[in-house]
């Protein structure tokens, strides 16, 4: 399971102060975190302001790369803002996101062929949310269709099988998972990835439901998600669930977890 | 998903002890902490003094019936020790267990139609453990064709896949996830329990591994399981998977239990 980590996102109101005060130190820090903490990727979100996009991606990227050498994943739906940001990466990025509209895979496509990224695709094509598992699989189907014709291979394809919130569809959990499986058996070089705490948007307690969905979508062949890895108990639960999926022979990763304190003593 | 509180059980060196000196106030402390916790059933495991166990299991039976009016899950391998006891019964008790040996069904079936009980089938034929998933389904094929000749019906039947640790097969927990997942299919009205704790023997950190597991194997089939109900953070996970799973309409058990106390505050 690899960990795109959440924390870098200007759409949260605290990283974006400190992006337009250009806070250095609150940035480098949440970088090193969640670095130690075990992410993959960190993903890289400069808000949604489209004149300062840009700007505010490559100073992100360079105040990031000054501490950590963690790849990065680039998150914006502006190819203008990903063509710079590539740019100043040191390792190859990852691109989040390209979804089923023709006008995004025109604009990112090449930047993709271009650096070798990898890149995240959403189960979208248009605005509006598709509402099932059959039409999430379809537009993916569409996506992957312009990948490969594109020269890209399925396996820098990262899918998105867009996670919604139990709380307006008690079935939304299932869909992802659904979707995941449909197109893990169609595509099994294709990698799966999802915004883990969506999941649980406007419910309390969020983090028992982000944990028992990881679970299951991990069973259904998830193996990475963008989350938070400072929250201890999900990376319990992440260590876990490999050991009861049998992917962790002779018990070595979660005993060595065990060892380094990943786990509240106090729930043992 | 039904709860078979597991904590009145003699091979527990503190019930032994509490059974031996006719500890009324620690077994019925017991019963009425599994009932506030909600438990379903109370298994009652009088021990292994085959001279003693029907006394043993009578009064056991009698001092948590004063006490609380749950229904017991008589828990013996001992058709006389169980005959006994379902005698002293208040309610329909369930029966823990029936399994692939002829003598075993001979014992206990007709106790099971006497009584009208449920019974918890075991997927285990003789001493030797079944190693794969096609052991298992073919010994509940059998012990089902018996209880069907008995006139038992499905719906009383709760099979149990075996549960193992992972530690000495990293592929336990999915032999039982397949193992449920096969008979759910060809027996859609029999039901599963297993006894929760067996997957993270010899393992640190267990409670991480049980709520992992319980979360696939709810996903599987499973309705019900042999658990500590006093465990609060197995409780959460159990409401978090049955929301996820799409089992818990509006979100309601799961926000009724947020106001009720259920989750650790500490862990949103």
């Amino acid at each position: 399971m690899k960990i795109i980590g959440e924390k870098i996102n200007g759409t949260r109101k605290r990283v974006a102060q400190a992006i337009t005060e250009r806070d250095t130190d609150f940035i480098q820090s949440l970088a090193q975190k969640q670095t130690e903490a075990g992410a993959t990727w960190l993903d890289v979100n400069a808000g949604t302001h489209p004149s300062r996009e840009a700007d505010d991606l490559i100073w992100l990227v360079e105040t990031i790369q000054a501490v950590v050498d963690t790849p990065l994943c680039l998150d914006s739906a502006n190819p203008k803002a990903l063509a710079e940001a590539a740019k100043a990466v040191n390792k190859t990025p990852m691109i989040n996101s390209i979804n089923g509209e023709p006008e995004r895979l025109e604009g990112i496509l090449p930047l993709v062929v271009e650096h070798g990224c990898q890149v995240i695709a959403l189960a979208m094509g248009g605005k509006k949310m598709p509402e099932n598992t059959e039409a999430r699989v379809d537009i993916i189907h569409q996506v992957i269709a312009a990948t490969r014709a594109a020269g890209i291979p399925d396996k820098s394809i990262y899918v998105d099988p867009l996670l919604m919130t139990v709380s307006t569809n008690i079935q939304s959990g299932m869909i992802a998972c659904d979707t995941i499986r449909t197109l893990h058996q169609s595509y099994p070089e294709v990698h799966f990835t999802l915004g883990l705490s969506n999941i649980s948007f406007g419910l309390p307690a969020r983090s028992y439901i982000n944990r028992a969905f990881l679970t299951l979508a991990m069973a259904a062949g998830l193996d990475s998600a963008i989350l938070d890895p400072l929250d201890r108990e999900l990376r319990a639960a992440i260590l876990a669930a490999e050991l009861v999926l049998g992917r962790d022979r002779h018990c070595l990763n979660y005993t060595r977890a065990f060892r380094a304190g990943v786990f509240d003593s106090t729930k043992n």
